[in-house]
């Protein structure tokens, strides 16, 4: 059976590493807000993001929270305000 | 039988009222990351915390997701990099 985990990854990195981690993320999941991506992933697919980040970080400078849960019902979201427009890309 | 969440905040909201919600937050939460909050609270405090960012942040510019989870074993968590020392507040 493949597990489906529901995934919320917050980022806090040098500027110069913004767009590359956007960039990378916005393949498998969904940009909620400024540095944080949510979505659904295999643990594959988990295990292969958190490993890429590992490689496209600085480690010393740079800060990535991975949340995972086993199931989106475990994980209730209350959003308060507007959810923005994504700011576009800059490559 | 008194609930704990487990619950994980993050905001993205104009730099006028960044410490503001920072400085509500720490008397609740642990800061974990730039604009990124997490802890234990019961219903009662959560409702209060949601119900008090609702009034200090504008929500015609603002955004803050809330993710309560009702076990924090259900909500597993991977770091990488350095946890930076939190900012200290300007007040």
């Amino acid at each position: 059976m493949v597990v489906i985990l529901y995934v919320v990854i917050v980022y806090d990195v040098g500027v110069e590493r913004v767009n590359k981690i956007r960039i990378y993320l916005k393949q498998y999941l969904n940009w909620v807000q400024n540095s944080v991506f949510e979505g659904e992933l295999t643990e594959p697919e988990y295990m292969k993001i958190t490993s890429h980040l590992k490689e496209i970080t600085d480690e010393s400078l740079d800060h990535v929270i991975c949340y995972k849960s086993r199931d989106k019902r475990y994980l209730d979201t209350d959003e308060i305000g507007t959810r923005k427009a994504e700011i576009s890309t800059i490559i």
